[in-house]
C-alpha cells in the first residue's frame, strides 16, 4: 500500500521571530498520524510572497497532501489568500456561505459592529472548495492540482482544529486510500533514556519490521511508543498488542501507566478508581500542581482544593505550621513540609496531600540551601513520605520538575498504602 | 549591508508524530533575531537519513547559517551525528573534553554508573569544532562548508539554550558582519486585531521603509512590535523610538504596558511599584492564576498566597462563603465570588484579591449556566468589581482566558483605585 505523505506549512513572521510557539503543527501531526497519514515535513515560512510560493512548489514535489495554516487574517501582512488565488490561477469572489458566517459571528457572537475589512474575509478564490469555519470569520480553502491536495486554514488554533476535525480529516480519508495504523504507548518514570534503551535493546532489535519503537523523553519521564503500519487494522492491532505485552513486562519496574496519558491523568484515574480525594499545600510550586490536577476534565470528583502558602505567614496562619519550626528549621525543610501536610489534611479534608517547599531561583539560594533545592512530601492520616531533591535548571523547569516528582511520589504512595487494603 | 539568513532544522520523529511541541525553534528564532540574524525557514524532519541529508542541501542553498537540533541522543533512532560525519567527510573520534564532561556528569550530577552507550556521546566528527555542553552529555558541533555555517545541538531545550547563549551566538557574531536591529513592543488588551489594524492603518502605511509593524495576537490581547534593521544601531533606535511614541499615543486606550512583557509581568511590576500585595481565591481556574503570578522571579515581594476552593466545602470552611449563598445563588454566581473575595482578603491578608468561579467544561453546563460561563472578581477592602464572561472554547483555553481577563481586570482596578491616592 502506498504511504501517503503530508507536509505542514505554517505561515507568519511571528513564527520566525519566535514570538509565537507553534502548537498547531504538533496537534495536526497527531491527528494525521492517527488517520494513517505520514507527516514528512513541517515548515515555517514568513509573510514573504516568494518564500511561500517556493514552499508550495517544494512541498508538493515531496507530499501528496500540503496543509497550510496562517496568513488569513484581516491585516496587511496576511497575504496567503491572494497568493493561493494566483498560485492556482483563480480570481477572488464573495462566498455567500462565508459572508453569512461573518455577519453571524459579528452580530451574535462578538456583538460588535462590522467593518469593511471583516467583510473581505468572505472572499475566496473561485477555484477552491470552501471549508466552513464555525469558530471564526476566515473560511478554509481546499485546492487540488496535479494529484496533490492543498488545504489552507486559519492559524488560530481552535479555528484550525474545528476545520480539521469537522471537515478536512474525513475529506482526506475519502480522497486517499489510507493504510491502517496502530499505536500503543506507555509512560515510565525514574529511569533515564539511555538506561531504558540498554535494558530493552534486545527487544528493540528483535521487533518485526512493520513495528517501530519511539523514545519520547520529557521531564525525567520517558514515553515508549510502538507503532505498526500496514493494510489490515485488526492484524496490526494484534501484532502491536503482543509486542506491547512483552514491553510492559520488561519495564514493569518503572511503568507509570500503559496508556498514552500524562502523569496527572494517571494520578487522577488512580484516585477515581480508589474513591480517594486529594489536595495540595504548595509553597515553591505556587499552584502549579493544583493547575495540573484541575486541567483534567472531571477533576472535581477527586480534587478538593489547595492552599498556596507562599508567604510564611500563610503557612502559619492557614496551615498551622508552627512558627518555631520555620524559625529553627526554615521554610524549606523536611519539618515544615511535614507540618504543611498535617495542616492541609485537616483544613482541606482530603485522603491525601501533596506538599512542596523549595527555592526555584534564580535568586534566594544559600550555600546550605542552593537554588533548585526542594522538599516534596506526600501523606495521608497514617503515614508520610518526605524527600529532598536538587534540580539544576531555570525557574520554570524547576517548578515543572518539582510538580512531576510530587505527582509520581503520590502515585507510588497510593499504590503502597492501599494495595493491602484493596 | 547583507542580510544574513538562517534556517533552523529540528530532527526527530517525535516532532512529526506530534508527541512533542517544538519550543526550541521559537526561542532560537528570538535570540537570532535579537542579534540581527533573520530566520528564513524553520523545518522539522524525521529520523530519516535521506530527508535529513536533503534538508541540509536545501537549507544551505537558502541560508548562510543552518542550525540543527535533535537526534544526538544515545538511542538507535538518533542518527544525526553519523550523518553529519559523512556529510562533511570526516570520521568519528573521541573528544577528550567531551569525554571528561560525560564522566563528570555521571559521577557528580547524575550519580549513576555509566554504560558504554553513554561514552559514545563523546565521539565527534574530526572535521568539526566541538561546542562544550555544560548541561548534558552530548557535545555540540560547528561545521563550515562553502561559506555556510552549520551548528548541531542537542534537542533538550536547556542544553541547547546553554550552548546558544554560551557559545553559538557570540561565534556567529564574530564570523559574520551582522546588521543592527532595534525592536519596541507594546501589549494591548480589549481590542480585536482587525479593529486595531483599522485604528492605526494610517500610521502603518506612513511608516518608513526600514521599520516594520507586526501584529501578534494571543488570548484576546494583541502585541504590537516595531522592528527596524539597518547599519547604525543608534540612529535605528532613535527612528524606532519616534514611531513608537506615536503608536503609544494612538493605542493609549488599550495599552497594558509599553514593553515586551507578559500581562502577569506587567501586573507584578505594578504591584511592586505601588508596594501592594495580592492573593487569589480560585475555583474554576484551579490555581492557574497563582501559577502565572509565581512563575515570575521575585513574586514573593507582592504575592502572599492562594486558596483553590474547588469543592464547595472549601469555599465555606476556608473562605467563609455562606452556605446559604451557595445554596440559593450557586457556586458560580456574583454573590459567591464577592464572598470569596471578602474571605480571602482576611485569610490571606493582602491588599488585593482575584477570585474566579465558573464552568470550564466539557461537562457541568446547564441552560442557565452553560460551559464557559464565568464570574471574575477583583477587590480590595474598600471596593469590588465583579463581572461575568462567557468563553466558548475548550477547557484549557477557557481556563487561560479566565486568567488573562482576571489579571487585566486587576491591572485596571489597581490603576483606578490608587491613581488618586498616589
Amino acid at each position: 500500500m502506498e504511504k501517503i505523505a503530508a507536509s505542514i506549512i505554517t505561515i507568519g513572521d511571528e513564527l520566525l521571530i519566535g514570538q509565537v510557539i507553534d502548537t498547531n503543527s504538533a496537534w495536526m501531526a497527531q491527528e494525521l498520524n492517527k488517520h494513517g497519514i505520514w507527516v514528512r515535513h513541517r515548515l515555517a515560512v514568513g509573510d514573504v510572497w516568494d518564500d511561500i510560493w517556493q514552499a508550495l512548489d517544494d512541498e508538493s514535489r515531496q507530499s501528496r497532501i500540503v496543509l497550510i495554516t496562517g496568513g488569513l487574517g484581516p491585516t496587511a501582512d496576511d497575504i496567503t489568500k491572494p497568493l493561493l488565488c494566483e498560485y492556482f490561477g483563480g480570481k477572488l469572489v464573495f462566498d455567500e456561505g462565508a459572508l453569512a458566517n461573518v455577519r453571524h459571528i459579528f452580530e451574535n457572537v462578538l456583538k460588535r459592529p462590522m467593518i469593511e475589512r471583516n467583510l473581505k474575509q468572505a472572499e475566496v478564490p473561485d477555484v477552491c472548495t470552501v471549508i466552513p469555519n464555525e469558530r471564526g470569520t476566515a473560511p478554509g480553502m481546499w485546492f487540488e492540482k496535479n494529484g496533490v491536495i492543498y488545504v489552507s486554514m486559519p492559524g488560530v488554533p481552535h479555528e484550525m482544529k474545528g476545520m480539521m476535525s469537522g471537515y478536512v480529516l474525513q475529506a482526506l480519508g475519502r480522497h486517499f486510500t489510507l493504510p491502517a495504523i496502530s499505536h500503543r504507548t506507555l509512560l515510565t518514570a525514574g529511569i533515564g533514556e539511555s538506561f531504558l534503551a540498554e535494558h530493552i535493546s534486545r527487544f528493540e532489535s528483535a521487533l518485526p519490521e512493520s513495528v517501530k519503537l519511539a523514545y519520547l523523553p520529557n521531564y525525567g519521564m520517558v514515553r515508549l511508543r510502538l507503532t505498526a503500519t500496514g493494510a489490515d487494522k485488526r492484524s496490526l492491532e494484534e501484532l502491536v498488542q503482543t509486542q506491547f505485552d512483552t514491553l510492559k513486562e520488561l519495564v514493569a519496574e518503572w511503568m507509570v501507566i500503559d496508556e498514552d496519558l500524562s502523569l496527572q491523568q494517571a494520578v487522577g484515574r488512580l484516585l477515581k478508581q480508589r474513591g480517594r480525594t486529594i489536595g495540595t499545600a504548595e509553597s515553591c510550586t505556587g499552584g502549579y500542581i493544583a493547575h495540573l490536577l484541575t486541567a483534567i476534565p472531571g477533576a472535581s470528583e477527586y480534587y478538593n482544593g489547595s492552599v498556596v502558602s507562599y508567604a510564611n505567614g500563610i503557612k502559619e496562619k492557614v496551615l498551622h505550621v508552627d512558627p518555631e519550626t520555620i524559625e529553627e528549621k526554615g521554610a524549606v525543610s523536611e519539618e515544615t513540609v511535614r507540618e504543611m501536610i498535617q495542616g492541609a489534611l485537616i483544613l482541606l479534608d482530603t485522603d491525601y496531600i501533596i506538599a512542596t517547599s523549595g527555592i526555584m531561583g534564580p535568586d534566594g539560594g544559600t550555600p546550605a540551601k542552593p537554588v533548585g533545592w526542594v522538599w516534596i512530601g506526600v501523606g495521608n492520616r497514617e503515614k508520610m513520605e518526605v524527600r529532598s531533591f536538587r534540580f539544576r535548571f531555570d525557574r520554570q523547569r524547576n517548578i515543572e520538575l518539582t510538580a512531576v516528582n510530587a505527582l509520581n511520589m503520590l502515585r507510588k504512595f497510593i499504590w503502597d498504602t492501599t494495595d493491602a487494603a484493596q
